[in-house]
């Protein structure tokens, strides 16, 4: 099944809902308790789309993908890099990348992005799929030149917009191998399959878990193939995961 | 006013309060918004206390005293260095902090903690304070060797148990010049004023809401002096700030 988070008839509520074809629904009660489906009637085009999840926290992976830690020349390191996004960067579909002053290099992360559905603490491998309500698709987008020259990555991947989100959280997913496409203004910048990860899913759930407990909404991003490159102000970045979607963000430059 | 989060009566129901004397008093609403003190009547005793509130995210500073500065060899930067610890971290007073077994130096690191009151975007440190809703005691427990050693610092900085906050939210509070003392098993390990931060609050705040904005509740811890220090399982931790008050919490080994 597919969530979405909205707003309907340029109205402040904001719903849960799901979607069946084109036609949304709503939904009653908490996505993941109790809920209830109501019928799906309102066309998907004429919702204002949020970004599907609230998270608690959002832990995201870097070098996770053997070519792109190689563009980096990096070591293959025997544990997953892993660091937080704060909840404050999410954006939604549509929403604009704001390229921030302090930065000459912006680049986009096309990523899988797990949500948890299940409080988990050092959850094995073969049980981490239990504690998984869905998946999106996100963007760690990244002020490179900051990255490479701080000594933490709090501005780099923190700045307000850049973690992008959606637009659904797709349940009936297979993260094995999927394809996933990231194109600039309709070029292609990264294409690969999520079967390249070097710390698959449930690898990356085991060891998060290992350190910190996992909350229902909790929001894991599993790292980026190669091919991120240069953002500009009037660019247009569509992630793409095959079977969830496609997330689609303008870039802007920052209004001083 | 002092402001506490609590459960009475060995319920499960979590409430805000006020203290007045040695008395606690139910508030009706929201701390942030409007509310409604009714009369302090609960003795302190008898309540349970929480973190005084459960923060959106947690901002860190590293490397804000220079004698702890020093101490690490460090050359003082020009700008505050900053992280997360994730909001699964926090504990309140009188639980345990829990030493993971992937560690074997974690230590304490008693900080001012500051908790923001007002959605904050790029504010100018003469306007920081406007954003403040009160300030409370933080324990940035730090598992030392990881920190030295994993390009990031989300494992050393992020295990459960990680952040003890409280007990009590003070609103009346000058930040300016305030001892900060902890003691582990009664023995002094840090003693310091805030006067000797390098970056003061109001421009860690400036400094932060340049990059994300800052919503009510989210918490920033401002960095520690020097004396940081090996904790063993049966420890007890005493972190004290003059005009808050103390927080206090054991050391325990982890459960495997």
């Amino acid at each position: 099944m597919r969530f979405v988070r909205y707003q309907a008839n340029k109205g402040t509520t904001v719903h849960y809902g799901w979607i069946y074809n084109d036609l949304v629904g709503e939904i009653e009660g908490d996505i993941f308790g109790e809920f209830r489906r109501l019928e799906a009637n309102l066309p998907l085009y004429t919702v204002r789309l949020l970004p599907p999840v609230i998270p608690g926290k959002i832990i995201a992976c870097e070098w996770n993908y053997l070519d792109q830690t190689r563009e980096f020349g990096r070591i293959i390191s025997d544990m997953p890099t892993i660091f937080y996004k704060p909840t404050s960067s999410v954006i939604g579909m549509n929403d604009p990348i704001i390229l921030p002053v302090v930065s000459s290099r912006v680049e986009q992360e096309c990523e899988l992005a797990v949500v948890i559905g299940r409080t988990a603490r050092s959850v094995l491998p073969e049980n981490a799929f239990d504690c998984i309500f869905g998946y999106t698709i996100a963007n760690d987008v990244t002020a490179r030149d900051l990255q490479m020259k701080e000594e933490t990555w709090t501005r780099a991947k923190g700045f307000d917009s850049f973690c992008p989100l959606g637009p659904v959280i797709e349940t009936d997913f297979e993260p094995a191998d999927a394809l996933l496409t990231c194109r600039v203004n309709g070029e292609l910048r990264q294409m690969a399959s999520t079967r390249d990860m070097l710390f698959p899913v449930q690898n990356l759930i085991a060891f998060i878990s290992s350190i910190m407990t996992l909350y229902p909404g909790d929001v894991i991003l599993t790292g980026t193939p190669v091919g991120s490159a240069l953002l500009s102000p009037g660019d247009v970045v569509e992630s793409q995961i095959d079977g969830i979607g496609q997330l689609v963000n303008p870039v802007q430059g920052q209004r001083l």
